[in-house]
């Protein structure tokens, strides 16, 4: 559809002077270019005429929108792809941004840029470049919300912790325990709070973007919340032109960032002035907005959104009901995540303090189902910083033994699927790799039934102690394997021939 | 209906000289009365002419069926529920069975007799003087088919744990780890193993009826399952009319035990020969024959049998969905026990293997829904001796807990039902008293909203370490209790004005 478009724009270029916007002359694969040009403002900027580019790559052109970003300066950004040479070209009917055309090449990625993940295998993730990605996420609402020096901890915290994923909404927070004033706020408003919904605070977002990086630099993938019901500033009941606004700005300026997941919501269900048409609109907005096809999930307090809908990458889910998983699986065919499963922690909601052993055994329980599962923390503190809405440090048990878990993760084949057996969970894939959990069952021994002609190594694994211990016997067919007759703990099965 | 034709038989042994048939003169209020007759045998004593007898106190008057003994020998046996004088006359065919009259006196009972359980405030049991009841039960299937010497250890056994109901077959059991003889059969059987399903072994029964009397003499109510599919001798595949009679007999021999409960089945949908109109007709025959109104039950493997119906007193379930029980009591309005909600164990069968802390918590998850629960045991022994089976000794680290979670029952009220709270489930009686359960929840502190006017003294429960920590400070309307903030902990709130 946009081809024919395309080349007549191209053609009107290449009569022109060649206008060279300022971007780099070099990108490298999934990483951001990005272009920054001028014009006299006239009017409200964030709602006048605004500006598109077609990125040009062979015979591939993809179409970006720009945004604008303050100080008569309009950007736009776009995550390359393909290495070899990227032509672009600028469209506006604003005379000074429109018809600007360079070209960029993109090279080879280094060695800590696999690209953005994608689902991969029917129900698991990758990198782009192959690389399988196990989601082992954690939630901290707002923490981008609370200050340089509580955000460097964060920082430092999540440096050191097992977290790939980090559910972060872009809004801030008004809740128990979340009652400060962000720093920022993402519209303008007057002395008495009043939003102007029709402009955006570019601080705001250079602030959001800046976070977004420093978790790149820590491979953790920014699961960004779009909207959220936990609100005293106006955010979460703007009319639907501000929230399509919103949305569009949003992708114009963070789709590039390739670390970047949009979440439609936190608690969808709980937001009552949205109806389901508003939450389908927000997707198709999003997918048709973002060039790069980030993935696209939405989260539940009660109800679940209909996750078959095309527009649904994977099935975030709030639930602690770990045995669905497989029901799910099978019913969408997408990817499961296990975003909110309660909170390691103390404080006296009821989803605010399960136990370090509670939060390990879902882990692995949401592990053997084949689907994945997220993290979160809620300690009472003297200064309300709890993990889940401000960052901070880590109090709990649980993150160390879920970093056991990644490990054993990434030793695998990865795209572990449910694999028949008459008792317990596993997954795994037939005739190669088995998990077992055994959660609450304690036998002491157990009589494996393996495909013909595989020789299997087995270790018992004890994921509260962190202990992988090698059994010396060889199974094969039909092996009963003797066991400590403990809870909790897993076997795995690698074979050997 | 039966008055005028009681009144004619009566006319009619009054006018011939009194037969007394041999029975005692005196019998303790819900003991047994057994009177025997002695007549000549033609043709098969157990289905020929039968023996009835109507029992009279007052101006009420109770038909019982009696049975054949073997030898000779007919008995009625009948449980009286009033203190003071009893008469009775005995009805046949067989005229040396035919018009025998007597007449005991029914005393105050001993103070460990409190009569039979039944159904108390809608979803709770009390025994007949009123006592509550608070089924504490265990399972063990057919420790009646192992022999004196297991049969005695298993009653040392239960003399000193702290259950007072047995769930057990009155048929042996063919299945894993139960695969012996056992002493007696219930009906003859020639050399190849073939049955008379028409006549029945009295040594069967009578060794039956010890081991029930073995278990009042221990406060344990014996909960008969009638029928179960773990068969290799063909009692779970009788023609219709072999139940019906073997139903008739054993309510006949055991009604007048008041420790008796009535099991239709263990897991009755394994029976694939049976048919739902075959559980309800056996439930119409045990309710029609049995004149004391003994607790009737049937218990699932998967899909459960209708409980509303109304020849269910209580719904025997095996289920570990715990939260189900709230729905439960709201449908049927009976009494919801979890009679199996796997077993205390090491065995490689996922039912057979939960810990310790898993079974402590499920007792109570059930107690905190208002409901109860059931135990068992399964460990591995060199020589197949599974508690669950036949009995022998406890090895688990359940009972203890069991046993303290008893005592914490009988200090309370009785009658626990679920009250609103917010957030975590607890049993009470609104305005006196509260048994909150935290389960996996680890609250460090938490606001107990209470009715206006009370104040209450709390007292922290650990459940696993079996300590009752009381709290100094008391309770009134909104109070925040500072708790361990850790899991599987239990509060209780007593008022105290």
């Amino acid at each position: 559809m946009q081809r024919p478009v395309l080349i007549a724009l191209l053609a009107v270029a290449a009569m022109q002077p060649r206008l060279q916007a300022a971007g780099p002359n070099e990108v490298e694969r999934w990483d951001r270019f990005e272009a920054a040009l001028l014009a006299p403002v006239s009017g409200n900027p964030f709602t006048g005429p605004g500006l598109k580019a077609d990125f040009t790559f062979e015979h591939r052109t993809v179409t970006v929108d720009g945004f604008y970003d303050g100080n008569g300066t309009w950007r736009v950004r776009f995550m390359p792809d393909a290495i070899g040479t990227w032509t672009y070209v600028t469209h506006s009917d604003i005379a000074a941004l429109n018809g600007k055309t360079g070209q960029f090449t993109c090279f080879k990625p280094s060695t800590a840029n696999h690209g953005p993940v994608a689902v991969a295998r029917v129900t698991h993730f990758a990198y782009a470049d192959g690389t399988p990605y196990y989601p082992i996420g954690t939630t901290s609402y707002a923490w981008i919300h609370q200050g340089d020096q509580l955000e460097q901890q964060t920082l430092a915290t999540l440096k050191a912790a097992p977290f790939n994923k980090m559910r972060m909404c872009i809004f801030p927070k008004n809740y128990d325990y979340n009652k400060n004033e962000p720093q920022y706020y993402p519209f303008p408003r007057d002395a008495a709070g009043n939003n102007d919904f029709t402009r955006f605070n570019p601080d705001f977002f250079a602030h959001l973007e800046k976070r977004i990086l420093d978790l790149q630099g820590l491979g953790i993938e920014a699961d960004l919340i779009l909207f959220h019901p936990y609100d005293r500033w106006g955010y979460s009941k703007m009319p639907p032109e501000a929230d399509d606004r919103y949305l569009r700005y949003v992708t114009a300026r963070l789709s590039s960032y390739r670390n970047v997941w949009w979440s439609m919501a936190n608690e969808y269900d709980l937001m009552k002035t949205k109806t389901m048409a508003d939450w389908d609109r927000y997707f198709r907005i999003v997918q048709e907005t973002d060039p790069s096809s980030h993935l696209r999930s939405i989260h539940n307090s009660g109800p679940m959104y209909d996750h078959s809908k095309a527009w649904v990458t994977h099935v975030s889910v709030q639930s602690s009901d770990l045995e669905k998983a497989v029901d799910w699986l099978a019913t969408y065919r997408k990817p499961v995540v296990y975003d909110e499963m309660k909170y390691e922690g103390n404080i006296p909601k009821r989803w605010g303090n399960i136990s370090a052993q509670e939060m390990t055994r879902r882990f692995w329980l949401a592990t053997v189902s084949g689907a994945y599962a997220g993290h979160g923390e809620t300690f009472l503190d003297p200064n309300d910083v709890l993990w889940w809405g401000k960052g901070g440090v880590l109090k709990g048990e649980s993150p160390a033994r879920i970093s056991f878990l990644r490990k054993i993760l990434e030793e695998g084949p990865g795209g572990l699927n449910v694999t028949p057996d008459r008792y317990y969970l596993n997954a795994g894939i037939e005739g190669q790799y088995y998990l077992y959990y055994f959660d609450i069952n304690s036998p002491a021994e157990y009589e494996f039934n393996l495909p013909a002609g595989g020789k299997y190594h087995a270790d018992i694994i004890d994921p509260w102690n962190m202990t992988v211990t090698s059994v010396s016997a060889t199974l094969e067919g039909k092996t009963r394997l003797a066991l400590p007759g403990k809870p909790n703990l897993a076997v795995r099965l690698r074979r050997i021939n």
